[in-house]
């Protein structure tokens, strides 16, 4: 049975056709090593014309590093960077933010539907200013956040009046930005840097690639020597093109885009089937491309039983995550499981 | 022209059909993450075939990642690692294992043709005992080494020996290790623990994959919740198939040992040509499938002009390193070329 | 006035008269540096007898550092701590056990009267047990507790029980150790060791030193190479004596005990005068050195305009702390002024 | 005996009389923690006042912390350091440097009689400059140097003039800075900031304090924060009088130029009996207090069975420092005994 194991995370997937092909591209001879071939000039080049800014581009291997060295690059040890707390820097990445900035804590604030808000950051930055405690220095936004929600432009410019005032800098997760741009049906600029946004991970691997993820300095000050920081921390691919040619694979053509539409679209389906379901409910707004749904234990055993996976979610939530390989076929069937499930 | 690019390094060469095979199948469906799939099972099961052993495996990104981190699990910050003068580690790895371990110093050994001798270890450890001194802890070896050239059995051996004497842990950086077995001929295992190696970085991404290094524990107490450093330190694939599979494509058939034996081959028919050339000399014995000639700055500049790619190593020496997508006839033509060049 | 600033922190006091006279002796001559001289053997060995313990000594400079290295020593970087969320490893230091352990996360549990319970500490554990989670490894207490609280003997074996059943260590942040072991009237064996405790910071500073805190490790494998980590980390006095004979004036005769004993007293004896003002209530137990007292801000104010030197506490509370300088005189006169700052 | 243990270095002298003096009226009364207190505001705009500049000024506990935190703030964990072999920092902090700095490479140059030269900083720096290589950030320079000789004001500025060129910081090690402004009769100005120093490390301890040393920064902007990175990394002391007070009596009457006045007389009196004896030859030129002979084994052990303390060189050679407590008829003992020994 193909594709038996969707729904538990979009990076189950696999590599889709588009960065495939890329990717055997640039496999028909040898090419310099460390980025200093066409292909990794080519993916930057078209990350800039994509987010039209003159921006500093790197690629590295995954999402851990991507948010724990552009956090490392923009404060030091002693700064705090404050996160919402469920942001995936404070809950799955192992103290990685902390271990790349030699101890920069995470401050964690809260918000409604895993969005920090003004109000949360701006407490956190006030109650304390001895040198006990550490100087915040980094806001992290997730776009679209951990419960699959989205901040819309005006949310992140409120945001980035907050961190005007302090001298914060801004940092955005993007291990779902595609999702996030395909959902907001703004221009990847608009929510970003013309939003305040200094610095982006944008996620590849999420949206298709077998591995890499791209780091955007619109700050570009921030960038400084930092291909030496991605070098030390064992971040700079040798075999760089076969990061960066699928990349150029998603960007030629908004396979990107694509890829992300294609998902939310089958998360909505998955929203509008469960809607029809009696005393099944949704936790947070279906946004982007994940949908949680409050299950009850033994309906989740069940439909674990029935082959299906998902994650359980702090609080018990049964969460499912489509991607660009998910088939409307399968998400009918998952939502007959589920009302199957539940009716028992 | 095709493979213009060969000889700088070996990892300038693409994905070898093995790998790609592999990468293919994986391909074909989804599959849990961070190596929760069957591939990576597979994979490390083969490996300790392989190496006879029931040995730890873990995956990593890259050569830099693997060495840092695995250092990282042998020894305390305070400690300090012996390494030879020109070893990958000191020298062109940007300070990543001093990162990784949060400080530890490398101590630098000497020795001819790259190789570390127990006397020079030896006098690192006892030329002081005191607190103000980062007490010696770790041995790294490489093999082949930096200058192409092979630790013995017999000398690893004696290394061993003064290891036991000063309670010492010995780490082996294998980016060519595959290269290594195939020159010296021996299995595996009789190059590793049964020589006395605790930790060895096996790397797959000079032997024809995109990306993915081996670290095998052959002492298990050291590879202690070894998963939970690597994921804290950006290096846990979420789609660790594709780094896995081709592995499994590598080990499958001995891909690894041929892709070694065909890089080694071209190596040896280019020392054959250059012998044919008078005053042209090599720097070190050809062991494996490196070759360092030295050639005076003017030749060196007319051989890139005429399209060839090659590093010029610490002394001035051009060196040239072959992989397998090395061809005889470009090798054929690179000697002509020198001897041109050489004549000029 | 003398003694203006005293209440606000029992690191407001000077150097006590016995710490003052061995600094002087040890001040007659030249000695060894760095720990090689007799007075840090002497130091050393007074504090084994008073543990009853053949445990392992250290001196460091300050509080920080002695958790810092301690907690540092006990776990890896991708390990987690378990503290109370009022613990000052938390609150009050900047991050140094993140930047010394290069990234352990602390793991904020709870409990009433700044106390972890044995329920926090399990719910902690395991709630989680992948490698996204910083794998827990240690427990840390304060004794007394930043609220002024007693951790029991009773206490302190069942959280023993939950650390032997996850195969957790157990530290001790013993900033006012010395008020802790006065208060309970117990022998120091029979609230560290003897209950469980692997490593005991011993705080010297806030008992009358100038400067210099002990870490005692009864679990002496924990110790490994210790003397390295401190001389690493800045925390390697070279004119050592200046700290640990001062701790020898400590330890003759009791002073320790007795500087508590004054300090504890000190504390009842405004916990007695503050009982009898009606409308003015204590926040927490007060058991030990420190009274925290639920005051409005205006009153707050008002005994601030009058001189006095207090905390405000996370919540609005104000904090009085005694030291071995504390005089009744003074306390009679905060007890005095409360009234009236309360009544007007 | 007293004093039986002076020669062995300056920091096996106790307590100078103006540093105990100010430490005792210091004592009189309570005062604030953490630097907040008279002592330490009048200690910093002493030091301001002795070196003409409106310096940043921090106070750390001992000379490896010094060295390392400001070394720190003057690079990222990827940049390089580049020192003199013998350089303290390299030799005898036991990775403390790349400790703090989380990995920042020392770059080993050299020079005669301790001291780097302008060329071979360049050599560093220029040698290779691609991202395998920590890029160079900061020069270190002690003053006066580990084998007791002195920088130049000429010599300081022909470095900055290569510091400029590559954009390069420069950090002055002070270990025995008061040695060198006595040594070369200039004003602590001139052979700091004007002479291109960004952070000067002073120290304190050898001088005649029992522990502290201060760190001026003359680039202010390089000391953003620094309090934080004092307070994480464990050197934040809460009873700073104790360091800031004594600092006061060094620095009232320049007491700390006397002390190093008469260390340094106390140093040319012992090379003045060394010259005459036959056979025995200083090994670098006798500048500022330390002297540096040329004695056989057998007539170090001797010497050493006579009771004196003095350390072995790296080579060999047996090093002998003179402190404020130094006396003169302790030299001429010394000088009696080394001929003595010398002759059997």
């Amino acid at each position: 049975m193909p594709h038996d194991e969707q729904f538990a995370s979009d990076n189950y997937a696999g590599i889709c056709p588009e960065a495939w092909d890329f990717m055997a591209r640039a496999n028909t001879q040898d090419a310099s090593a460390y980025g200093e071939d066409p292909w990794t000039q080519m993916a930057a080049d078209r990350l800039r014309e994509t987010f039209e800014s003159d921006c500093e581009v790197f690629f590295v291997f995954n999402g851990t590093a991507a948010n724990s060295l552009s956090l490392a690059a923009m404060c030091q040890s002693f700064h705090s960077v404050i996160c919402h707390e469920l942001a995936h820097v404070e809950t799955d990445e192992c103290g990685g933010p902390e271990y790349a900035s030699n101890g920069s804590k995470l401050l964690v604030g809260d918000g409604p539907n895993g969005k920090l808000t003004p109000e949360s950051i701006e407490r956190l930055v006030t109650r304390r200013t001895d040198i006990h405690y550490p100087k915040p220095r980094v806001i992290t936004l997730t776009q679209s956040t951990e419960v699959g929600t989205l901040y819309t432009v005006e949310e992140l410019k409120a945001i980035r009046e907050v961190a005007d005032r302090y001298g914060l800098r801004i940092h955005m997760d993007g291990a779902r930005f595609a999702n996030a741009v395909a959902a907001l049906d703004v221009s990847p600029a608009e929510i970003t840097w013309k939003a305040g946004v200094d610095v982006l991970c944008f996620s590849g691997t999420k949206n298709g690639l077998a591995v890499g993820e791209a780091i955007l300095f619109f700050n570009r000050q921030l960038a400084e020597d930092f291909e030496w920081r991605c070098k030390q921390a064992g971040q700079l691919a040798s075999k760089m093109r076969f990061i960066s040619a699928p990349w150029c694979g998603l960007l030629e053509n908004d396979a990107w885009l694509k890829n992300a539409q294609h998902a939310n679209a089958c998360a909505a389906r998955l929203e509008e089937g469960i809607r029809q379901l009696d005393g099944v409910e949704l936790c947070f707004p279906r946004q982007a491309n994940a949908v949680f749904v409050d299950l009850p234990e033994a309906v989740q055993t069940e439909l674990r039983a029935r082959g299906w996976h998902f994650y359980t979610f702090i609080g018990g939530a049964a969460r499912f995550v489509c991607s660009w390989s998910s088939t409307p076929e399968r998400i009918d069937e998952l939502v007959k499981d589920i009302a199957a499930a539940s009716a028992a």
